[in-house]
């Protein structure tokens, strides 16, 4: 059997790209600005230097540059793992007798074990050359802070990770990854922050929320004049340079001269699933290409498909600032789902804006589907995915099941951002056959949006 | 800083290896054969092909054939994740501040986590061509089971692993990735096998064994004509698969016209250090090329560095064929170490010859040492190193220190087996500060080679 596209689709290091592609600027539409939560007036840049570094305030608030070059120093790093490979699924193809053709874009090869370590070395790179000390952020499932550490121990900068309570306990294996690589990892809430102690004042025993952490984070970014706070999803930078992923996706479909129909991804605040799609939008945007886009999103947690468009708070504190996207209401907190990172009760403003506008589809998916996905991924193409990635393998997986059906040959592209290793136990639930499934009720969605702030009024 | 020679070299897919490389052929002392415990006799295809798959045993006594051809099944899996990187390390050269130029062939990158599925999917796939039901096997650290079960799930056969009860309990999510994959694991000793009744019968509450398990897995395999026991390395047809390894690193090399001086791989059985080294040493054996070759052991179980050079068990409750190797006898108990890959008293009988008959060196490491210089490769490299791909790192920092002093340019390629991702455990002991070294006294190993079998008189 020989095949005339590879398995492995592998860019030359010298057809990596040079610049990150900025679908801000190809929007008609600009995503609706970040609001100071005491004003409601947009934050300007000022405002935001105070809570993160000056570059990538610039690079938050650029709605026009079409292209940014990616520093020498972040294209080196980013040889350390990347070009990541596109992969033709041929064996998932055989075993779903699909006429579809898959290809998915790997991201999971680094030790982070996902896509995050675009954005955390960007970051950390900007934090370095302005001479700051160290950043904060705050980790949930573990990837984002993972990714931050080793970026971090790579440019010898201080990093301090607010750990959810329960996934610092439950995920020790993270925990232990983010210290070799000379991060201090903080269970939160704590001690060590006045938001923390008022929070464990109010709630003995609580285990903590990605909200709290955020608070903890900024709180400790604020205090120290050579500090800043870092975010790993949601925010346009973010999505900027996770353009690195569409980019190099597009290009190896170039080389080989295939065009996509259909590009499918998960969605928790919009990293990834920006970063895949956004010069395939580009090209939609300018009316040079049409695609079907595809954002995948838990049943448990669904932005998308059951939010509101609207302004809201990014944290559960309430203290950052407001974004607008789709939302379920900061105070919506989303079930047991195993999938930590798409358990965000928002969405990024760019994605939310490009949904709002028709550019692109979402549905949602239940969590026991989405590991019976990835079982039978990890089976045929011999990768255990992370069960966020999974989510964009249940779907994919549906819609090659539908050209089955149809006979089409559709050209299917998702998204395959990390790798499960730190997840058995989401596993270990499922192969005893004790996984269930949760959809909130339309009750306790409009319960939470009823408390969206008063500047939507 | 650009680069003549890139971070990751990658062979094309038409470049990858179409034939494995036998060693055997152009060794002049050939490995001794396996012994039937009871005659003393070697042991014939009749007697192998009871225990192992028809294909296997040819390829187990064929000290003859230079190259034997890769079924085109299991180069078509081999695409799913190889070619490997073969990987510039310029970010360690740098942190060194050394004049030599180091290389890493990266084995890690698939959801084994090492090398081992190289051989995995060879084994099952002669299983499978045999008409069999099944394989049994055992795993201790868990890579050798966790190969094997990604191997039996994509050629649906059944694949029963007895792993040490110590490990099943302690490692519980290698175990999960393993049922995830459809494998049955039994914890060893049980109560599916005659010797895992008398095991527990005469020592209720042990853990278990690496030895312990082996029997088990044999006894199984034994009982039902369907299945055949398979073994991840020691013997001669898992150096044989290991090859690819070594072929595909010096095609990576040759394409950039890259001469290693010293080759550097860890040892435990033999599977890695081999598979590397094989077709460098056939240039070595014939007299075309000259290498310093180094086995890197823990000096917690220094069979190369310490042991005898003898006919051994490779499993502790004796069943199994002797085999002729550098052991430390197979009463020998390793203690703590937690490089669970590189926990056998005994070596490949190909490298012990080899070893024996002054074609390589062999040093041996302090654990302590090794997590240390695992740390700093992960810190400046990206990759979280098994601790058995750590000795090999902590070897070749060394040699690249003496390179400073001196201030030669060597070239040194090294053997990045697997990642670390299961191992966090032992990761966080050294983190906390809690490691310890422990190196085996004279006495200790006096005591366990004076009960060699009787064979050697």
């Amino acid at each position: 059997m020989s095949k005339e596209i590879p398995y492995k689709i592998y860019l030359e290091e010298n057809e990596m790209p040079e610049k990150w592609y900025n679908v801000r600027a190809d929007m008609k539409n600009k995503p609706a600005p970040l609001l100071n939560p005491g004003t409601g007036q947009p934050l300007n840049a000022e405002e935001l230097g105070a809570v993160f570094c000056d570059e990538l305030v610039a690079q938050e608030l650029d709605n026009d540059t079409q292209y940014i070059e990616i520093p020498q120093e972040i294209r080196d790093f980013y040889k350390m793992y990347r070009p990541s490979p596109l992969v033709r699924a041929y064996c998932l193809e055989e075993k779903l007798q699909t006429p579809a053709k898959i290809y998915y874009k790997f991201e999971g090869n680094n030790t982070s074990g996902s896509h995050k370590l675009n954005s955390a070395i960007a970051q950390a790179y900007y934090a370095k050359k302005q001479g700051l000390k160290g950043v904060t952020t705050e980790t949930g499932a573990g990837q984002w802070g993972t990714a931050l550490s080793m970026a971090c121990a790579y440019l010898d900068l201080d990093c301090k990770v607010y750990m959810v309570k329960v996934s610092y306990e439950q995920k020790p294996f993270r925990r232990e990854v983010m210290r070799t690589y000379g991060a201090s990892v903080v269970p939160s809430p704590s001690e060590t922050t006045e938001v923390g102690k008022k929070i464990l004042a109010e709630h003995p025993g609580t285990t903590g929320s990605l909200g709290c952490a955020i608070s903890e984070a900024v709180e400790v970014a604020g205090r120290d004049p050579g500090y800043r706070y870092v975010l790993g999803s949601v925010l346009n930078q973010v999505l900027l340079h996770q353009s690195v992923i569409g980019l190099e996706t597009k290009a190896a479909l170039e080389k080989y001269d295939i065009h996509p129909d259909i590009i499918i991804g998960c969605a928790g605040g919009g990293s990834n699933l920006g970063g895949l799609i956004g010069p395939f939008m580009g090209e939609k945007l300018r009316g040079e290409n049409d695609y079907r886009i595809i954002a995948v999103e838990p049943a448990s947690c669904p932005s998308f498909t059951r939010g509101t468009y609207a302004y809201d708070f990014c944290d559960t504190g309430m203290i950052c600032p407001l974004a607008k996207m789709y939302t379920l209401g900061s105070s919506f907190i989303p079930s047991a789902n195993h999938a930590g990172g798409l358990r965000f009760h928002g969405m990024s403003p760019v994605l939310s804006q490009l949904y709002h506008d028709g550019y692109m589809e979402a549905v949602s998916v239940e969590q026991t589907s989405v590991f019976e996905a990835a079982t039978q991924f990890a089976r045929t193409e011999g990768i255990l995915p992370a069960p966020e990635s999974a989510h964009a393998i249940r779907a994919t997986i549906d819609e090659a099941l539908k050209c089955k059906e149809t006979g089409e040959e559709k050209t299917i592209v998702f998204g395959l951002t990390g790798t499960g290793y730190f997840d058995m136990v989401a596993y270990e639930k499922y192969n005893d056959g004790d996984m269930s499934d949760y959809i909130p009720s339309d009750e306790e969605i409009a319960a939470s949006v009823a408390k969206l702030p008063k500047v939507n009024a």
